[in-house]
């Protein structure tokens, strides 16, 4: 089967399935869960493959965040790539948005597209705009995959630059226009833009019409899920891939717990 | 002994050293000449061992792209971490700088830091403004390290966002001055501003004081080396690390052409 990142996603919003669970399974927690005496990779494989079978039925997307993986090393990344397989083959229809935020100039970037989407195999893709859509080429002409671009995002300071004034519009605002008049030639293009900012969210949706936003600080973080969907939704009330990690998956019941979400998640639409 | 970047980095300036030997070495390449029939990781290890060998005496320091590596998943970032010690084996005293481009929020970038410095073992690493001071803080904290803030990067394109006028002065210009007023606390933070732009370098020269430079864009991609040297050097005629890849590491005899360089360097200061 040829997967499409796209159409993957639309196929998941119409089963209305909205939760990305964010499988940022940090191995000191993991382990108090799976047990200490297992190797790094099986105890964090093990782990995914337990939250994968228990959240199957309502997730939208899972992402996993490269830097849990790369922090244990080869051994980390062994656990990444068993991850990435034991989705594909327990949940061929869910797409996978490798959460690793890459972004280096034109050619360089071709290691990148490689190692995320031919070694490792993943669906879609987070990336920094500073460089620019010139720089990004290797990523946006992958048409079968996805490329979420930062905008707003989550954390306390992201405002710094973010925020900036540029002819009258704060800096993200930029960025969402250009990804969404510009960078989105061949429709692959998203947004992250944080559930710890709605109103920015609400701005951000005005502006790209019915482009996906991935959407992480609901749960750990303490985004305001109400307001989030209200802000996120597109104009066919989908568009939105809303994230949570710790509140899944170190959950009592990861299973509950995203049914849960996704239940909530729909009951504000 | 303690390895701390700064110093390491002071210490080969006040030796006459400015070139950086960036290792992007790329397989297809590199197996022309080391000879098809080596494994990956063997080919680019001992490729990066001539190349480290022949240079030694005039780097300044060595600055792998983790692109190149992470393309080939494990046999790639076993090439790299090969790299890392054979410099620390046979030039001791040259300051490692990991070409990552990371940046994500606040702990997660805990896992960054750790793969960076603890798995990997660099001294320094490059780094993505757009989330802020406060995100990067897991960086920032360590004073032993280099942190490279991208700010007006070499490519085509990098005026999309970079130039953008905020309150009369273009965005690379506010990250180089929040960079060097208030991310560098701990005195181990400099910035990326490519050898494309040196009437840009000038500006932000201007306004960081003696803040180290990490310039790429020499050699393969026609930067102007007396330009850079004029507009890049701080107060003491230092403050740079000049960077060429692909010129020196696959250059006829790379020893004469990492010396070369840096003669040139010296003669325009």
């Amino acid at each position: 089967m040829e997967r499409n990142f796209r159409e993957m996603l639309e196929a998941r919003w119409a089963a209305g399935k909205f939760v990305c669970v964010g499988l940022d399974s940090e191995l000191e927690r993991v382990r108090k869960i799976v047990g200490g005496h297992l190797v790094p990779d099986v105890a964090i494989g093990t782990f995914n493959e337990r939250i994968i079978e228990a959240t199957r039925k309502v997730a939208c997307a899972y992402k996993p965040n490269v830097a849990f993986y790369e922090s244990l090393g080869n051994t980390g990344m062994k656990a990444l790539a068993f991850t990435i397989s034991t989705i594909r083959n327990l949940a061929p229809e869910i797409p996978i948005i490798l959460d690793a935020k890459r972004a280096d100039i034109g050619s360089t970037n071709d290691g990148y597209v490689k190692a995320a989407f031919d070694v490792l195999d993943a669906d879609a893709i987070t990336v920094h705009p500073y460089l620019g859509m010139e720089a990004m080429a290797p990523f946006l002409q992958r048409e079968d995959k996805g490329i979420f671009v930062l905008c707003r995002t989550s954390n306390p300071g992201a405002g710094e630059f973010q925020d900036l004034p540029v002819d009258g519009k704060p800096l993200y605002q930029h960025v969402a226009q250009n990804v969404a008049e510009k960078w989105n030639k061949n429709g692959n293009c998203g947004l992250v833009v944080g559930a710890t900012y709605p109103e920015e969210m609400a701005k951000v949706r005005a502006i790209v019409g019915d482009l996906p936003l991935l959407i992480p600080g609901i749960g750990a973080q303490g985004g305001d899920l109400e307001a989030t969907v209200k802000a996120g939704k597109d104009s066919r009330g989908r568009g939105m891939i809303i994230n949570s990690s710790r509140g899944i998956i170190f959950a009592e019941n990861p299973e509950k717990e995203a049914e849960a979400l996704n239940d909530q998640i729909k009951s504000f639409l």
